[in-house]
């Protein structure tokens, strides 16, 4: 596997996808199986992190407990945090990947015990709003919750992460401004992450949104953007969402009262970045 | 203890309060003691309710599992829902007041296994206004969720409630359009409710909500306005958020992306109904 790290600033071409063969292999019927086990969970309300509480709150240890696919942030802002099968990852500023360690935390993740309910083969070159929409038709049920694990060869990954911060942190904007933005070419590897309903305002973040490594686990960040044309996507819709509260007085005494939803949109890289 | 029922029209006059005399009896500090059982508990996005899923989802029994102090609907939107010392009341549309059974259904309910952190004694005349400014004021912690527990006594209670829907249902806005609005006059009683944080949009509604059920437990319902000057306060933190998604496929299949947060300002009786 190869890949090179380089940075830009245009955005990528749109592409123009003929056809996508589908292969629905069936549900497990297990996912109510056990109550509590299938929430989707929140460590803390991504409003927190927006406003730039970086401070970790929950331990790696603890986020494995629930759950074994998870994406999201790591304390200081530093990196990208992408959790593949029960192994915490963090995505460096400077494209680096490290294993953390069960005590280290997490200000923000995003986390379900993987149960899929539906697996799809894609056979057929996809990029990101393509595989979106293929998945919003197929699963359908937009109100729930998904979980994916989607393992594949790309021709082309465009990830993002951020250098770690220095009190007092800046507001998550400002340090996506200064983000690092990578294009890995043909590599295989696992992106994972969350469909959240539209309903999940201010907690979370409605639509889709990855975090990527490569097989060998030495690239990945936030997803921007893909080109793939082999993909096993595992979906697993939730049916509760846990929200945990940061447990310290600079999130108890934060105004969340002026949200700005299009911030957050460039801040998962949807929309162009205001200069 | 006596109170009257009437239909009305105009709103209440504003008061003017002078001076409150405030007297905070101090934390239990225990409200962290037990994870899982501190949680604000959503029995399903608010979202669903505004659309019309008037379906009973949860039952009463699992509903007391969650909370002692909780507010809410009733299957088939008959009524409002005030569940006081684990006692689940339904103040039905004419009024009257029924105890509801365990194997009865909430489309939609938050509750909280009560216990308080603080209690605040108010013995000057306040209304609802003015209650929410000193509950600001004297909690603090704007973004974590509180449940209430406030008795007292009262010269005046505005309260609302709805007759139960047959299907195909309306949208819950169209309801309260035909809502029924109760005058009472020199009540004991309780109100109980939440103050919801500002992030928590889609699956609630931030801000406070309350209902009220008299002493004697004949008359009560949403609260849309009051005057008292003999109430405590009692106020429990949650140190998290859970929320359950109803299992059927109208919920799943529901799309939530045009929530209209002014309509339901406009069904908690924040704002004057659109004609």
């Amino acid at each position: 596997m190869r890949h090179s790290i380089l940075s830009i600033t245009g955005g990528a071409g749109r592409l123009r996808v003929l056809s996508v063969a589908l292969v629905f292999l069936g549900a497990t019927g297990c996912r109510r199986a056990e109550p509590g086990r299938d929430a989707l969970y929140v460590s803390a309300p991504f409003a927190g992190l927006a406003e730039g509480l970086f401070d970790g709150e929950v331990t790696f240890a603890e986020l494995k407990q629930h759950g074994d696919v998870a994406l999201g942030a790591i304390e200081s802002s530093n990196g990208e945090l992408v959790v593949v099968d029960g192994r915490c990852y963090q995505v460096k500023g400077d494209g680096s990947v490290a294993v953390l360690q069960d005590w280290q935390k997490t200000p923000f993740a995003i986390a379900k015990l993987f149960h899929p309910d539906r697996t799809l083969e894609v056979t057929e070159e996809v990029d990101y709003p393509r595989l979106r929409k293929l998945l919003d038709e197929k699963l359908g049920n937009p109100s729930l919750p998904y979980a994916f694990r989607i393992e594949g060869s790309f021709s082309h990954v465009k990830t993002r992460s951020v250098a770690g911060q220095k009190q007092p942190y800046r507001r998550l904007i400002e340090v996506i401004k200064d983000q690092v933005v990578f294009e890995l070419q043909n590599v295989s590897g696992v992106m994972v992450g969350f469909r959240i309903p539209a309903y999940v305002e201010g907690i979370n973040v409605p639509g889709y949104h990855l975090h990527f490594v490569t097989a060998d686990r030495t690239a990945g960040g936030h997803v921007l953007a893909f080109r793939s044309a082999k993909l096993h996507v595992a979906a697993d819709a939730a049916s509760a969402i846990e929200v945990a509260l940061p447990h310290n007085s600079k999130f108890a005494a934060s105004d969340f009262s002026h949200m700005d939803k299009n911030e957050w949109d460039q801040i998962l890289g949807r929309v162009p970045l205001d200069k």
